[in-house]
């Protein structure tokens, strides 16, 4: 045992009167809802980068954490997973996942970074070994190195295009090697600082031919993970091209992609594509696109990604109310894509971000389940489009304009606008929270 | 003669030098710019919709402006229509675009409105005659009335879609009896106030059906004009479906109409997506969907959208950039979807307002030209990506993602990033305006 | 008794299992919160406005409700009064809000227009007698007419200041007439749409001018109620001069104002100022300006006041948690500027929405009262600055740059940063949601 | 001479026609514009901390530059002022400003900071005999540090207080000795995370008693520089204290520093406030606060600051119209608080931007002179309040609601709006770009 979390306890579930920090209030990993552990519902990840690799930096400011891995090699690399296994234990954390830069350290090339990677995923091996927490998504980082800083896949330089792919195999093996059940693209540099450097139409072919690379290397290895893009509309660049769902669903069906990969979607994403969170969810369900979430939640009035904590149980529930309506996670889960602020120093703050985290998570779950179990608002939804069950409207949909304006001539339509209840829905939907 | 415009003179090009209010300094239409008279190029047409229909309202305040044509019949409904000729007369415009509500009286039912539109599409019809105006586009109006409060295509009462298909029809059969090259859609109630009481799937299907029928009646009547759907992200809507180019794009892939189908771009519809308007237009030329342009200029600090005249000449040349590096327009042209300020009431307003307008997508037209002729820009583009055109690389885009790791690891690749040159590129702009 | 609101009964507390819609779950008017009825803590008031007077349009599209008394001269005006009352007394609601224009017609001229207002007033006199509701505000309706349109005290033309002032005497006038509490001033005209034709220093002086007037006014007429400022940042100008607290507190400070004049802040506006709700009250809470509220709720997504009705109880609480610390209202109350949407066509709708928004205000209120009493967040806040109470803090603050200085070298001051605690506090605050 | 700009030539004035990317098109220093050198007008400061200390790094990317005077003590901060020398030869520029640790290693504590800081100044004085270029403001960094994560005069902890007052006195030690003509004060951790753990009232007073000790240290020095503060609404905080200048103004007259302290604008702080750039400086104008001005562009589709060169003629040439309406330049200038993208990796980058930038400003100057001289714009805004010239207008202002009421009914007062000719006067703006 590391001390960083010294003095800390396994947090466990203790009820809503608990007052306890150090407990779960709502998250009962073991209560059934819909039919299914709560646990299982969930499927809560931590995130690596987020909780270990954060150094508490901003735009105007520098590192604030002191962390005793910071700033070394290898040897600091396994300290860290060290302490990131201690969490997960003290959080009772189903899964992780992480980015190939924010496990091992950066080596002089890509072999030595490689081989590094491959040292630290056999460390995790051996930890997972006597740890119930599993790995729910790999990625790698193609953003944080200067050599990406004109995009990895859509760079101008064939020599990223390379190193990016190479990179993507290496952090695909780890994912299959722990037993990943996802496996995340999240592209912070596949965009434009300018228009005037930029080739779009090049950009997306290079893209895609990246992406298909993977998809066909999933196939090849027999591996039966997801394969999920990660929309954001942008930063760090002024745009980015898997902007949102709508954005990534063209471009996969651009390519022919879209029964390849699904999407991993997030709060504070969907906020900086001017969407709410629900808006994506429902959208990507529409599509059958929906695979994972990053929770998390940005500051409605900051114009950048602040990725805070989840502490809103109104608006978590209704994103659980998408995923429930989806058929729940399979392979997909909940991650924290989130940090504490960089004011947040203490090793206690990091446990009990998460634990405030989950509990919401947990109301907002129990919450969405009610209401889908109660089927009010459903009912509600499915009554408001029942004209379209007849017949006649069946007919009219296969007909054509000169067939329904003669009937509209002939018929006198006139139709008279009912009442589309907003507000009584919202009173509805309140009265589970 | 009406006399709304007593007194104002025909606006005539008279060069930079004037201080004449009531002349174009640098839109001269025969004046020929990479070949084609700037007439051909710029292709203007005046929106009947802010022109004359709009009363000066906004949502905190009623009608200012005082038109002899507000509030009547069809008696009135002529008296506007001969001041828009007077005022297409006095422009010069090659083009004007209407919606059914600008140009006719509301009728007590369908079949009234229609001969209503039926008699003044006559009338229009007549003064084409003798006049050098001709019809861009025609469009439905299928959001004002209340019976489209919650949609057209996508409403829940199938009787809406059956009086929005009726009216489409209409609206397509005056378009081409009056000869107009486009027939645009925008969807201003396709989309949602709440998500609560949507069903997005079945919007989704009865909007993809409503825009097949429209292409099938096109064809039916062997009509050779442009298919255009506008997109605008949200307002009055919360959220519409046609947000951008890119939701557009996987919109009309997801149901086969994308070679069926192009754009209608707006400045202020993209600024309110959070793009800027080249990149809209830049994403539709790589996807060859570029039609046409709603040319205005949102305010930057209002978050809805301000519809108001273009007055920012670098930023109309690289929206004319794009256009011209896609062949320019055929069927397409530049509508003025702009409106005068609702304390600018005189009918003097209306004048100088386009004449300005007009003078600025000039100067933003020269501009672009001079830049795509003198080719630095295209030249610098096509330098960055210069690398890409080798045999090895085409042959790593055709490879996998093993063979490419295998030629990192042997080959100890590790690329050097070269600077983006994104402000000498802004100079190199700037010494074209 | 109309029959606008036949068959629905008078609104009762049932307590949070009831699944009656027309039941308040929360909001029970005679409990006891921090020693105060939950009435006399909220003083819920009910916008004549939004309920009586709005038709539903929108930008794009017009009147969607249809009303009896839309349209009317005086008689329509009373059976609107009628009708207001009864939704007062179906709501129990304390108090009611109105503008001039809300509740009579427009006269030929401003003649005309007093004499309907004192009919009005007068008939509100009557209704008052056998009715507990009580006038929360009254105020002028200084922007819907086309003679407001470039402003009211700020505009170009003498004789608008003129018409404007003798509006606000009528108002004032009917507001002390009706017992009225507060006199609101919102200036959503005052500010401009252009700075190229605006002169700010002479606006300025003329919305001092026009203010110190209305305090002048309400000493010499003994009256005893609060002058409210409304912030507002922009919509329906681009720009309007009461901006924020901030910038209202900096306009009443540059023209000695400051000790006449309180505020009356809303949840829309707020986030229209790039500021949240919480944000703008506690700012007014800590200049000792806050005096009442108006209760609403901006999409976050949207970019214009969009004036829901609450829906999201964490929101609220903070809020109250800001009015119960400023010690809660003594003039004001909770006015609900709130309006059902446009496609809320029933007066079902009406009747819900408050229903609604009041057992959220509720709920906000136990939450923040019970965060109050429970003392631990504000004693996690005085912890954060106890060292400010020590002597030597005190002698620094009183001291200069230079012994500072002095002092910081002699002891090597080498300050250790602390903890925020930000996601701790955000859990305890959830703990009394 | 270091060899960092080897190859690169003085930039010279070459009028509109030169192709050398190393010229001035339009900025020629000896140009009289209205009386005075267009150098004495713009008074162009090059920023230390975007040229020489930023790294290239964003919130996704660590460092891109490749500088030989990074991560180095006192020798590599030589270094870099022997090259910041230079790079001001090479543009001639007449400013530089810079902050304490911009310029020196940080030390073990305050002592060794500080001694670093005056080697530093030393070597600068030295330069400064020789060059020709001398220091428009310093100011002490007071955000980057982590002891400062929490505020610096609105610490929590009085002991950041202390050090904060401690670093000023350096700053302006150092300021004063180089001849510096201001001292800025941004704020950037002045300001809130979250309200949870904030008390608005002692932390405004702080700032305001540190603002006080400022003021009077600078008296006390007899010292005739002006003391600025830079307004900035957020980021890096969620809200900052020195939102805009309106809040500001407010803040000087409630603590009584009103006619002390003026202002250091920039564009993109402007835009993140929700204002245009000219709307901050018209209203400092008007509030007789312009003191200086931060000349750079935020991305309007990006919601943080961007920082990027101006590029937009006719909008830098609206902020120079407020510029030179106001007096122009005192002690204040033009400050290029504008830095390359990370991606403008090489020094012909550095040179070249601000190239384009100087040219920009001096293209922006001349079409707000002309204006100015012109007169037209200022003729018909006077036109427009002309009419509160008159003695009746002036009587009214004098006067109270009960006899302006009584005029407004004896005279029948029914003011009939007029044009405000926005687009009449944007195309006169455009007559001069």
């Amino acid at each position: 045992m590391t001390d960083f979390f010294k003095g800390i306890p396994q947090v466990k579930f203790e009820g809503a009167d608990s007052d306890n920090e150090f407990a779960f209030k709502h998250y009962n990993p073991d209560e059934v809802i819909m039919g299914k552990r709560m646990e299982d519902h969930l499927r809560f990840s931590i995130a690596y980068w987020h909780s270990f690799a954060y150094e508490g930096g901003d735009p105007f400011g520098g590192r604030t954490f002191e962390r005793p891995w910071f700033d070394g090699g290898i040897e600091n690399a396994k300290l860290k997973a060290d302490v990131a296994f201690e969490m997960y234990d003290i959080l009772q954390a189903p899964f992780f996942a992480f980015h190939d830069l924010d496990v091992r350290p950066e080596g002089k090339d890509f072999a030595e970074s490689t081989r590094n990677l491959e040292e630290i995923v056999d460390y995790f091996a051996l930890k997972m070994e006597s740890s119930k927490t599993k790995l729910l998504w790999g990625t790698a980082n193609l953003f944080t190195h200067r050599r990406f800083m004109a995009g990895a896949a859509t760079n101008p330089d064939p020599d990223v295009f390379a190193y990016s792919a190479a990179t993507i195999k290496s952090c695909m093996d780890a994912t299959i090697k722990l037993g990943g059940q996802n496996y995340v693209l999240w592209g912070g540099r596949e965009g434009y600082e300018t228009l005037l450097n930029t080739d779009l139409t090049k950009e997306a072919d290079h893209a895609a031919r990246m992406l298909e690379m993977v998809v066909n290397y999933k196939h090849k290895m027999g591996w039966d993970g997801q394969i999920l893009i990660e929309p954001k509309p942008q930063e760090p660049s002024k745009h980015q091209y898997d902007y949102d769902v709508a954005t990534v669903y063209g471009f996969l069906k651009r390519y022919g992609l879209e029964n390849e990969v699904k999407l991993n979607l997030e709060q504070g994403h969907a906020i900086l594509a001017g969407h709410s969170f629900e808006h994506e969810l429902a959208v990507a369900r529409s599509l059958g696109m929906l695979g994972s979430i990053d929770m998390n939640r940005n500051d409605y009035q900051s114009g950048w990604d602040t990725d805070q904590f989840p502490n809103n149980v109104p608006e978590v529930a209704l994103a659980y109310y998408e995923v429930l309506s989806a058929g729940g996670f399979t392979k997909g889960g909940t991650n924290f894509d989130s940090r504490i602020r960089r004011q947040s120093l203490d090793a206690e703050d990091l446990i009990l971000s998460h634990v405030g985290g989950m509990d919401i998570c947990a109301r907002g779950l129990k919450a969405a389940a009610a209401m889908l179990e109660d089927g009010k608002l459903e009912a509600a939804r499915d009554a408001r489009y029942a004209d379209w069950d007849s017949a006649a409207s069946k007919a009219m949909l296969e007909s054509d304009l000169e067939s329904i304006q003669a009937r509209v001539l002939a018929d006198g339509v006139n139709p008279e606008p009912r009442s589309g209840r907003q507000e009584r829905l919202e009173n509805l939907v309140n009265s589970y929270m």
